[in-house]
């Protein structure tokens, strides 16, 4: 059912319009949201710009009697790096946030999985928290929620697919009984608290992607999530435009639009051009084995990998756990149409001739545990790579991932595969026309570039004054910036706590700064080790000063070096005790030191120096 | 001067045309080689590319008689990855060199600072070793001489700019004296043993790059080294085509020839280019202080700089150590011209207004200590980033580089730069039809691709199976294959020790494999040290055991954490010492595997365990 909120009954209807079948359960159903016809508003300024003000401001300022709080926008994450998207909306007393994603460590974050939001803000506030709203279900958007759900257990709305691929997450981590997981289809509106909630069709890499309309008193927020427009999408329906239209001409106060392809000219292609690329390849390559690596969520992606098997009469294989994960969610939710007979288990290749096979595979980043790079690697179990082998990368390497695509690219190539990196893939993020024509539409009061580097929100900035919104208006927040809308305008009001948990393993925050330090300290040049025992209270030497070393030298190579600075310990420390100087700190600090020294003088290497000291 | 080889009297001339000023040092003057007109010898192949014999064919033939070797090349590096560049051309008694790059270290060498190659090869056979031959001024090609020339001490021969570059290496080595340095000119040929090796002509982003066709008594090899066609180059001839045709005419046993672009289509534009959007952008940006990043060795590059400077009436002023070094020695060598007056002091850009400044500077590749890097953190002592500045990125980032250029351009942006980084970059590699124009006037009888990753001497192998040449005369070689040219086929007959020498600060080779696996192991998890003072012969625990860690936890909160470590230690050891178990590396294993064990079980971590037991 899509709703038609240019009829004006909609002021009445917010509430009956939040609920069907899943919708009953866990929020409240507060004081309808108060809409206003805005024509009232708008105006034309000097650069031809429909400048709208926000459709409620009647309503805000009826409110500004009681309460001079209006509406803030609060990014919790995704601000300083790709990644790690969560942003709270607050009026009042409810407070809804959009998307709850993590990010992955910097090249800096030695050992870390992955990044989490802080969320203290959320703890805090934890009784106006409505529910969490989802845009999409990629793992920058949805990645943090079962670290998130366990301190700010709320309520989950998003579409189908996006909820599937929650719930296969919140399974791992055994969440799935304790969270409130509610699916919304597109044109539907929830009510959490002031706030009323429109999830508005778009397109992306990922299938069933929303843009929001975030209504509140103080007027409307669209939010477009990450997107593209596709007019001629592989499953479903192009981007909701005419809504976007709808909305825009009601008024909308800001819009916080996908930056990742902002600094990128012209049109990003429709996904079915890809669809044609892989039938061509088909076609040249016919009597070949063939593989795809692509992104384990892009289902439509899959979808046409299979469909050009279908027409060209080969059976299709899948391997790596992310892909096959997706692909049983995707088909069992209806996302994914597999022709019977075409889809066989990876154990069965072996029984297909090479011209009757294509496998689907995750690596094309070139992870180094993913399938594609063991089999690069010639240390995948059921896979080998042959000489004539069509290898085809259906994806472009993310930054920071080109050279471990480029060393997968060349095992594969030693293998004597022919490899094919260009032309089969498109992105899932709007270029700079598409962002012009989403401003032309919304037609913004304010622009909040969202979802990408700082040079990206830069160009976003650019384009939007570009089409008229005063620099003025166009704000580029960090994690943390309260942006308020008052009465006359909107600016930074504060700041609250945010930043990034790391994950290492089962641990969620036990790594900080003075860890990360020491790993990269210890990556750089390894570790010296001076043990001795010292007699207590006497401060004779019982045993040592002995060095042992990891990460620093070849130490049968070095046994010279290594000779000298023992020597050099034993001189710093006798030269202590002569020197009647007992406290064990000041004596770890003139080992530290000389040792230092020494080793640097001599290697131009600065390890870190540990020493130990034992009282027997 | 320009040699003649068409004249028929080039046999005789071999031994007289090596000198010149700087030729009468220390290379050794053979028999002059032997060249025969080998006209005879070339036929039509099916596939009408023209198939030549080498043109001393009947000399070998006549070699074969006495002795059965024939012409080897030896890459020994440079076919594994980027960088250190070094191949080995031997001929019964002579052995010529070609380059002698270093390598930058690959991601998982931690703490590395570069890697050169293994000369072992070179030191048994030293008293073949006529000479290294140096293609041009690239790190990737004279990298490595100070450390391999301190083992194989040969004299070096190479074009001004490239000499002045080295000598420039060799002084912060303090190597100038003891190393013979020969300066060569384009169309000159030097004789080395059975080796005769002329210089040609070509252009690349460094100047006075130079092919080689190196003739022995089996044949000529044209070695391009790395190039592109630049039918306008900004300073100099363009590649001398040619003198390509001319040996080419003559018979080329077999090119090797750069791979880098070999995957691109089209033609690499000239680098005259790059100073049309200079002027371009200087026209735009009239009111804002202009900041160029680009690499130090580039001098064309730095030249369209000064003179667009020149153009719109704006001071040149330099930053970064290597910029500095070599705008100097490119400007005193007669390569760099700058105009009176337009230089300025680093100390002196305070005097002028921002609209008269260009500020030249290292950096354009993100590392982190460079110039512009350090602008861009706010660390610079002397340049402070402010709002307005215009900021150019005249180059392209270096596979692996990406993320580090995207964090300096978001500092940038940050500080209201406006930073631009695109159209301000030529590469300095040929493109797919500049390597068909090459391998169309060479006409080899054998492809050897050089130059690149895997991946680009494939995609040069396919265009020289375009070009009609046999599959099975096409050779990609690995460092150490010795590919001998015998009588009728060339094949490689065997395998040389070669290998990456990594340089660590002071230190050459003393870092090895183990010592970089436990830096990746301490880099990932940290390092969990277990003491512990056992008395002599009775093994009673005199102190401990105690555990330290660094890089593994936070330890203030994870005191119980590592108090039930330190009980698990407790225990195992006690286990230990109550069976009679007194030998200490079973105490160690026992140590480290219960303690391994419940941190992995606690955290899914694996930090490096390192039991020490001190003795009293």
């Amino acid at each position: 059912m899509k709703r038609d909120y240019n009829n004006e009954n909609w002021e009445n209807t917010g509430g009956t319009d939040t609920g069907g079948p899943d919708m009953d359960g866990g929020f409240q159903k507060k004081k309808p949201y108060q809409r206003h016809n805005n024509r009232n508003f708008t105006r034309k300024t000097q650069n031809g710009f429909r400048e709208s003000l926000p459709p409620s401001v009647s309503v805000q300022r009826k409110k500004v009697k009681k309460n001079s709080s209006g509406l803030k926008i609060i990014p919790l994450g995704g601000l300083e790096q790709i990644g790690m998207n969560i942003t709270a909306f607050e009026y009042e007393e409810s407070i809804v946030v959009v998307d709850c994603g993590l990010a992955f460590p910097e090249d800096d974050m030695l050992g870390i999985d992955l990044v989490i939001p802080d969320v203290s803000y959320l703890k805090e506030n934890i009784s106006k928290v409505k529910g969490f709203v989802i845009t999409h279900g990629h793992e920058d958007h949805i990645g943090a929620l079962p670290y998130v759900l366990k301190e700010v257990n709320v309520p989950i709305y998003s579409t189908k697919l996006t909820i599937g691929l929650i719930t296969n997450k919140l399974k791992e981590h055994n969440l799935v009984k304790t969270t409130k997981l509610k699916e919304v289809r597109h044109g539907q509106v929830i009510n959490l608290g002031d706030f009323a909630v429109e999830f508005i069709k778009t397109n992306h890499s990922i299938q069933d992607a929303s843009a929001l309309a975030i209504y509140s008193p103080a007027g409307i927020v669209v939010h477009t999530g990450d997107f593209k427009v596709d007019y001629t999408p592989v499953f479903g329906d192009a981007i909701d435009l005419q809504r976007f239209a709808e909305i825009g001409k009601k008024g909308v106060l800001a819009l916080m639009a996908d930056s990742t392809n902002a600094e990128r000219k012209g049109f990003t292609m429709s996904e079915r051009t890809v669809g044609r690329v892989f039938d061509n390849l088909f076609s040249e390559h016919k009597n070949t084995r063939i593989i795809i690596a692509t992104f384990a969520s892009n289902v439509d992606r899959v979808q046409q990998i299979i469909n050009s098997a279908d027409k060209f009469g080969r059976k299709v294989a899948v391997e790596g756990r992310s892909m096959v994960n997706v692909m049983t969610t995707a088909a069992e939710l209806g996302y994914l149409k597999i022709p019977e007979n075409t889809l066989i288990d990876i154990d069965q290749v072996k029984n297909y001739p090479d011209e009757q096979m294509v496998l689907i595979t995750t690596g094309s980043q070139g992870e180094s545990m993913a399938a594609l790079s063991r089999m690069a690697a010639n240390i995948h179990k059921k896979i080998t790579i042959k000489p004539n082998d069509t290898i085809i990368f259906s994806s472009n390497p993310i930054p920071g991932n080109e050279k471990a695509v480029s060393k997968v690219i060349n095992e594969l190539c030693q293998k004597g595969a022919k490899v094919i990196f260009q032309d089969a893939h498109v992105s899932g993020h709007a270029c700079q026309e598409e962002l012009k024509l989403i401003y032309s539409l919304v037609k913004p009061q304010y622009a909040i570039p969202v979802h990408g580097e700082y040079r990206h929100l830069v160009a976003q900035s650019c384009l939007a004054e570009e089409l008229g919104i005063p620099k003025e208006r166009i704000f580029i927040l960090s994690s943390g910036d309260v942006l308020e809308f008052g009465d006359q305008e909107a600016k930074v009001t504060g700041k609250v706590h945010t930043g990034g948990i790391l994950v290492d393993g089962l641990g969620v925050g036990d790594v900080g700064n003075i860890v990360l330090r020491d790993r990269q300290h210890l990556a750089e040049d390894g570790i010296m080790i001076i043990v001795m025992t010292l007699e207590r209270h006497s401060n004779v030497i019982l045993s040592g000063p002995d060095i042992v070393s990891r990460g620093f030298v070849y130490v049968r190579e070095s046994e010279d070096l290594l000779g000298e600075a023992r020597q050099i310990v034993e001189e710093a420390l006798q030269s202590c005790l002569d020197r009647r100087i007992t406290d064990w700190g000041k004596l770890k600090t003139v080992v530290k030191d000389s040792l230092g020294e020494f080793i640097w003088k001599r290697t131009k290497r600065n390890p870190m120096i540990l020493p130990i000291i034992m009282e027997a």
